[in-house]
C-alpha cells in the first residue's frame, strides 16, 4: 500500500519495502536490469576500457529552480563519467528517506532520475533504499555510481595540461550554487535565475570527435572555477592564466554574489565543463560547442602557461594579476 | 589541517576536503587508480560478464559487536555481488557525515574498510565525501558500490530454483539482528554476541567451483531468512519447506528474540547465504561449505517443493505447519 508518506515499514526489506520498489521505483526506471530484481545487476561490458565513479547528493533544498536531488544526481554522476572522457552507460541508485518524507516528493523525484537518465541515454540498473527514523537525516539524499566505456584513444586526465593549452568554459559561471542560495529560506530575493544542472556527455562527446588533443576535461562543482582550476594546475605542475574580461558571468549572479560577499568563481556549477585544449584546436572545439544545448555561451576564457606552476591567476579587468587559491572554508554547504 | 571533528571544511571541495582525502582516505585505501584522484576510476574489463550493485549502510550503532559501518559495508556489497555468482572486483565508496563526527571515528571506520577490502580481494577505486551540516544525519551513513566478473558458465538467479533443490545455509541465523539490538542504548542485557558481519566471496567461489547445479544465491538481510526466501519462492514460481528442528539458531539469538518478541527467522544477518542446490550435490556443496572460515555451522535447513508456489512453509518440531509469510512491519530500524 502506497501511503502518503514514507514510513519505517518502506525501509523494512519486507512488504513495504517491495511495494515501493515496484510501484514507485520500477515502474519509473523500467528496464530489462530492474525488473530481474536480483541483489545486483548482470551487465555484459565486451572488453575496452571503463570509468567507474560515485557520488551522493545532499542538496538543500531537494526541489530548487531548475532541478532537482533527483535529476542533479544523474548529471552529477554522467558529468563525472563524461570528464573522464567515458560514455556513460549504467548508473546505480542509492536512496536514503527519511520517515515521514512525503510520497509525493519521492514520486517527483523519481520521475526526475528517470527523466534525466533518458535524455543522458544511461540506464539505472540496480538500486538501494534505506529508511531511517524522523530526525536521523533531513528528507532524501542519493547516491548514484556509474560505469563508462572510454572510446579507443582518448586520454583526458587533470594531469595532462600543457602549456599552451586554452581554457575554455561551455557557459556561464556560477548559476547553481545562486539559484540554490536564493531559494533557501530566508534569502528571499527573485534573481529570476535556474540552476545550470544538465548532462554533458553529448557535449563530451563531439569535440572529442572535433579534436584528438583535448587534454583536459573537468566538472567545477563544488569549490567551482577556481578551485577545480587548481587541482589540474596541480597535478599537471602548470600554471593557468584567467582573463577576467572573458569570463561569462551572468548579471543576477554578479549581483547577489556582491549582495551576498560570495566570489562567483568560487560558487557550484552543475552543467559545466572546463576544458583544456591544445591552441590549434581551440576554434574548433568552441563552434562545436556552441552548436549543443548546452554550450551555447561557450568562451575561451585562459591558457595554461608554464610560470608559477600549480598556480591559477586571475588577469583582471584593470590590467592587474591577481592569485585565485583553492578555496578554504566552506561556503554553501549542502550546494549539491 | 586534520581536526578532532568533521567539520564543514572537510565537504567543501576546497583545501580542508583535499586534505582528508589525502590523509584520511587516500593513505588507507592506497591504490594505482585512487592516486589518480580524477572525477571518476577507469578500470579495465577484459570482456564478459558483469555484475554491477550498490547499497547504502546506516547501522544505528556505527560500532557494534564484530564490527563497523566500514566493514559492513564492504562485507555487505561483496556479498551482494557474489550471490549474482560474481567475483567481487571494484567498489566505490560514498561517505556521507554529520558535522562535528569525531575524525576518530572517521578514522577507525576507513581503518576497517580499507581492512574489508584486503580480505575480500577487492579495490576501492572511487570515493566521495559529503559533510552535511550538525543535525541533518546521524553520524555517518556509508554508499557502497560495486562491480564483479561472473565466470563463464555461472546461472545462479533467485528465479532458478526448482523443485527438489536443497535449501543450504552457512550458520547461525539472527547474530546481526540480535548484536545490532543489544549494543543500542537502553538494552543492554549481554549476550556476548557478535554480529556475523563477513565477507562470502571466497565461499561462493568455492561451492560454484564444485557443483554446476548451484540455482540460487540469496543473502537474507534485512528482512532475514524468511522474506529472502519468500523472495525466491514468488521469483521462481516454487513452494520452499524449512525444517525448524534442522534450523541453526544459537541459543542467546533464541533467548534475546523471545524477550524482545522477534522471530530469529526475520531478523538480519550480514554473513550468510541461502544456496538452491541440485539434490546430487548438496552433500558435496555442504561439506565444501564446512572448509571454509565462514561456514563451520553450515546445514541443510529445507527444500524446494513443487506445492504451494510463492510460499514458505515451516516444518515445525512438534510435526506441524505454519507459513512463514514476507516481513510485514519495521522490526528493526536501521539494522544494517
Amino acid at each position: 500500500m502506497i501511503t502518503k508518506q514514507v514510513t519505517l515499514d518502506h525501509g523494512s526489506g519486507g512488504e513495504a519495502s517491495h511495494e515501493l520498489v515496484h510501484d514507485i521505483l520500477i515502474s519509473r526506471l523500467d528496464n530489462e536490469f530492474l525488473q530481474q530484481l536480483d541483489d545486483s545487476a548482470e551487465v555484459d561490458l565486451s572488453g575496452g576500457r571503463f570509468a567507474m565513479t560515485t557520488d551522493s547528493y545532499v542538496v538543500d533544498p531537494i526541489f530548487f529552480p531548475g532541478g532537482d536531488i533527483g535529476s542533479l544526481a544523474v548529471h552529477g554522476t554522467v558529468n563525472d563519467l563524461s570528464m573522464q572522457g567515458a560514455i556513460p552507460l549504467y548508473l546505480t541508485l542509492g536512496l536514503l528517506l527519511e520517515e515521514g518524507l512525503p510520497m509525493e516528493d519521492l514520486i517527483k523525484i523519481v520521475d526526475s532520475v528517470a527523466h534525466a537518465s533518458q535524455e543522458a541515454s544511461v540506464k539505472v540498473i540496480a538500486g538501494d533504499t534505506k529508511v531511517v527514523p524522523k530526525g536521523n537525516l533531513d528528507k532524501i539524499f542519493i547516491n548514484t555510481s556509474g560505469i563508462g566505456s572510454i572510446p579507443q584513444g582518448v586520454d583526458v586526465s587533470s594531469h595532462n595540461a600543457r602549456p599552451g593549452d586554452q581554457i575554455l568554459i561551455n557557459g556561464d559561471i556560477g548559476d547553481h550554487g545562486i539559484a540554490i542560495l536564493t531559494s533557501r529560506e530566508g534569502l528571499d530575493f527573485k534573481t529570476g535565475l535556474i540552476s545550470d544542472s544538465a548532462p554533458l556527455n553529448s557535449l563530451v562527446s563531439s569535440i572529442l570527435e572535433v579534436s584528438s588533443r583535448i587534454h583536459v576535461l573537468r566538472d567545477p562543482t563544488r569549490g567551482g572555477v577556481a578551485t577545480a582550476l587548481n587541482e589540474v594546475a596541480g597535478q599537471s605542475g602548470v600554471g593557468i592564466q584567467l582573463f577576467e574580461d572573458s569570463l561569462p558571468i551572468a548579471k543576477p549572479v554578479v549581483a547577489a554574489s556582491e549582495i551576498l560577499g560570495l566570489e562567483p568563481l568560487y560558487l557550484a556549477n552543475e552543467g559545466k565543463c572546463l576544458i583544456a585544449v591544445a591552441p590549434q584546436d581551440a576554434d574548433s572545439v568552441l563552434s562545436t560547442m556552441k552548436m549543443d544545448k548546452y554550450g551555447k555561451n561557450s568562451r575561451i576564457i585562459g591558457e595554461v602557461i608554464d610560470k608559477n606552476p600549480g598556480r591559477v591567476l586571475l588577469k583582471t579587468k584593470v590590467g592587474g594579476t591577481r592569485i585565485l587559491s583553492m578555496l578554504t572554508g566552506e561556503q554553501l554547504p549542502r550546494i549539491c
